[in-house]
């Protein structure tokens, strides 16, 4: 009794409103175009109650890769310009270092021959900066880096470099029963400190790239302890595997700009209902950076091919977004 | 303008319609007495506005073991008898199995020659069972063999053996804000295909124990296998890396009933918040099982000493628990 009551005098309070005012376009950072067109089609089937193609809210689960997706990745990974300032700062505990490769050539700010040792001088670096610490340490230590470290283009803070257009994305979906979770080649670690602030993607929602930790105690409290030991790699066949191991269910969206983000729309595009995977195409030399087939960081060759004949949407920055960063 | 007017319409309607008749009780299940208002006590000082122990619902991580926590563990772990039934099926295209331990005393039911295999035994059975397919089929096998397979002393399938007052537990929890994890010593994967249905867990938010999977392509389609390979033991001190491994930050309430859910109480009550630690102490024969310090399965002995000494909650499920059972 109560209960209709409520409802019925709820229903006439509406009716007196009348209509809500027009809603802000969600995506105004979106040019009206096929790109934003194509998600809002498939956010509007997905969610679309009785439709051919609903789907109940836990099952609209977005993937999204980070660097050059979710924010810039030039001139060099934001990790690395992290590695590398490590570097500097334990320099005085490492007087090898000086003498030693990669590390040399870090500490001499040559690019090159650090590039030049591959991906085991990146991983050295890695190891020799991101472990040996607590789990807590080591998160002070990337928020602390992160509120004074700058862009070297923008002379801004990293996490001012984050794309708007994916930031109105973020929070579509969220407003439309999706829970969005970001898969990254980056190290996992690196990024829980600050995505929910920055994307409102909380920590339990992150997966990247790892290495492994131990459990001990240390003045009477128990700590994990970061070991210089690759737990696993969350990049090319490593997505659709740190997505099975996170999340345990297919996503139905997947949002990525470069070859290590293909297999983990391949696993997306593979799903047995409704599903949507999308490439960001760099193509914004003046405003950002234009780079695909040819770059060594966020290469886009194979995906852009893939994108073409399997009808995914490409983002043509330059057309498609009206504005790049928040600033 | 019209915000306001809503506003003020709405709370002139609640004042006429009063307050809302009592609600029914959410722990229904659970006596009135020390473990029920631990419970209460904890989850309203943490959700009061303005309260000193007051967190914003994010903060609210709540941490649940599985076996001998949220469902029944004796005479055997469910994924055991799981694997003792597949060890059958399989047997048809394994003769070999016929003269070779552990598959053999399985094959003949023979648990204690099982059982002094020991651990090596039990993962020579698990790796037999689990790997070598697709992470769908196994889901598939995971889901028929639960609508089958019965429970050889309650004669039910054994999703109904969960514990009624814990399920009123994640209810209440969840509808505090808190989100809701297991944290199992059991398979991931041989949780992940029920957990949303029985208690209201997502696939994604369900830690255990791992084997590795391998992304590949098979009949045009990607697929990831299982291999026969351990990945992660999540048990003891595996707990608290699990935790940080999917989470990312550290829970708020911790839930367990063995020694092996020690080190993640035990990570619960090191965080600088405040914060909540309950063991479930089996001490109703009659009803369902008492065993502690001396059970092979479910050990609780540490643990029960430190909850003493720390003050933790312990649940008496004979005293506490008017209902152990959904049936």
């Amino acid at each position: 009794m109560r209960r209709q009551l409520l409802i019925t005098i709820t229903l006439a309070v509406a009716l007196a409103l009348g209509p809500p005012a027009a809603a802000a376009d969600p995506l105004s950072s979106w040019n009206e175009g096929e790109a934003k067109r194509s998600i809002v089609d498939f956010v509007q089937r997905v969610t679309t109650v009785g439709g051919a193609d609903f789907l109940p809210a836990p099952e609209r689960i977005a993937v999204f890769d980070n660097d050059g997706t979710l924010w810039a990745e030039k001139p060099m990974y934001v990790q690395l310009a992290f590695a590398l300032d490590r570097v500097k700062a334990l320099a005085p505990e490492h007087p090898e270092w000086k003498d030693q490769q990669p590390f040399k050539a870090a500490l001499e700010g040559d690019l090159k021959t650090v590039a030049a040792g591959g991906e085991h001088a990146l991983l050295e670096l890695v190891m020799a900066t991101h472990a040996g610490m607590t789990t807590e340490a080591f998160a002070q230590v990337v928020t602390d880096w992160l509120t004074t470290a700058k862009h070297p283009r923008y002379n801004r803070i990293y996490t001012d470099l984050v794309y708007q257009p994916m930031l109105e994305l973020l929070a579509y979906l969220r407003a439309n029963g999706f829970k969005t979770f970001i898969v990254s080649g980056g190290g996992i670690e690196f990024m829980r400190p600050w995505t929910e602030r920055v994307y409102g993607i909380p920590p339990e929602q992150v997966i990247g790239s790892s290495i492994k930790t131990k459990f001990e105690w240390r003045d009477g409290s128990p700590v994990l302890v970061r070991l210089p030991e690759i737990d696993f790699i969350d990049d090319k066949d490593g997505k659709p595997v740190g997505i099975h191991r996170h999340i345990g269910r297919r996503p139905i969206a997947a949002f990525g700009n470069s070859d290590g983000d293909l297999q983990m729309l391949q696993w997306t595009a593979a799903g047995s209902g409704p599903n949507f995977c999308l490439y960001v195409h760099h193509t914004d030399a003046e405003r950002e950076w234009a780079y695909d087939r040819e770059s060594p960081i966020g290469r886009l060759d194979k995906g852009l091919g893939e994108a073409q004949a399997r009808g995914w949407t490409v983002v043509d920055m330059k057309a498609d977004w009206n504005r790049i960063f928040p600033f």
